[in-house]
């Protein structure tokens, strides 16, 4: 089939766009507001965009024209920070409970039950129980072009890391150990994804 | 363990970053120079940015300060487009062939035997053999802030989906399965995982 993504055009029930680019890694973004308030919530659209400087970045969507920032955007151009937690798979239930669509004033983690610890550098809070750390400074805001006149704007957040947590509980010889990790990747649907098994392949060489 | 990314002073033989966002979605990237060499190369550094309107990044990194632009970056930006291939497992070889440090004038996809054909918007040829294209148009570059001075600075580059191909291979009832697609995904080091098993979760409901 082939179909214009603009006009969903597609005939499906479900829109597949989301399940065409997976498995996408979660960004558990925790931020704090500037009055206090601790956010926490996942985020699918997201990556590294570079290693030198290392950068991350995540894409908030949009609410709507008025207020198009979501709380963990706002929070990490208001105070200039952010963490990038990692979801492991006994975090899966945490993690899609952060999902949800709560007040600016409700902190997710008192939601989830979660602790959330001091960071080392950044004034945003970590997850105690993820194993990864990434702090994060607030490097950019990339502003998309306007769809049509009236429609909120899509933003990409970009943040450069300037500290990482990594517990030794996650390692094997010097190296993260995705057996130990197992982390969970995002899927399109409702679909998830636990990464445990890898296998490897050598850089090629070309005569 | 905590380190400074900047300073890599994680003491550890492998840097740990790569493996700490993961797993990475592969974006296989064809292209054709102005010229009319086509070039194919995989992205990890890749992901959606936005869902209205539909668009994905990917990350080239660059090569040197006076030649920044590696062939995908150049081509989609001398061109206006490019297109994203699906890695299925069956196709892992061919991908990591396509990962090849080769010459501007060579053409990745004669050297894994893949067949590019036509695309129907882009100019962009896509992989016969891969089971979903996103013909993508470029829409803006973003360059990341210089780390030193000299030092060649990192972009970004978005691209607009503008049309998709779904092969009904991989489809079952009005769905994207990912049983029957099996991505390949990108882990630190030299680790790859393919994704064949899913789990599912519904979107929570807060009180």
């Amino acid at each position: 089939m082939f179909y214009n993504p603009k006009a969903k055009d597609h005939g499906l029930r479900h829109d597949p766009l989301k399940s065409l680019v997976i498995p996408r890694p979660i960004g558990w973004i925790s931020t704090i507001s500037p009055k206090g308030i601790p956010n926490l919530a996942p985020y699918s659209h997201y990556n590294i965009v570079s290693i030198n400087p290392p950068a991350v970045m995540f894409s908030a969507g949009s609410l709507t024209r008025d207020d198009p920032r979501k709380d963990s955007h706002r929070n990490a151009e208001d105070t200039g920070d952010f963490v990038v937690n990692v979801v492991t798979y006994d975090l899966r239930n945490e993690m899609n409970l952060s999902s949800a669509e709560v007040d600016s004033n409700v902190n997710e983690a008192a939601i989830t039950g979660l602790e959330l610890i001091p960071s080392r550098i950044v004034r945003a809070p970590r997850v105690a129980a993820s194993p990864i750390h990434l702090e994060c400074k607030h490097l950019m805001t990339v502003v998309l072009p306007c769809v049509a006149p009236g429609e909120p704007r899509n933003s990409i957040v970009i943040g450069e890391i300037v500290g990482i947590h990594i517990s030794d509980a996650v390692m094997t010889d010097g190296r993260v150990d995705v057996e130990k990790l197992r982390p969970v990747a995002r899927l399109g649907y409702m679909d998830y994804a636990v990464i445990d098994k890898i296998f490897t392949m050598p850089r090629p060489t070309v005569d």
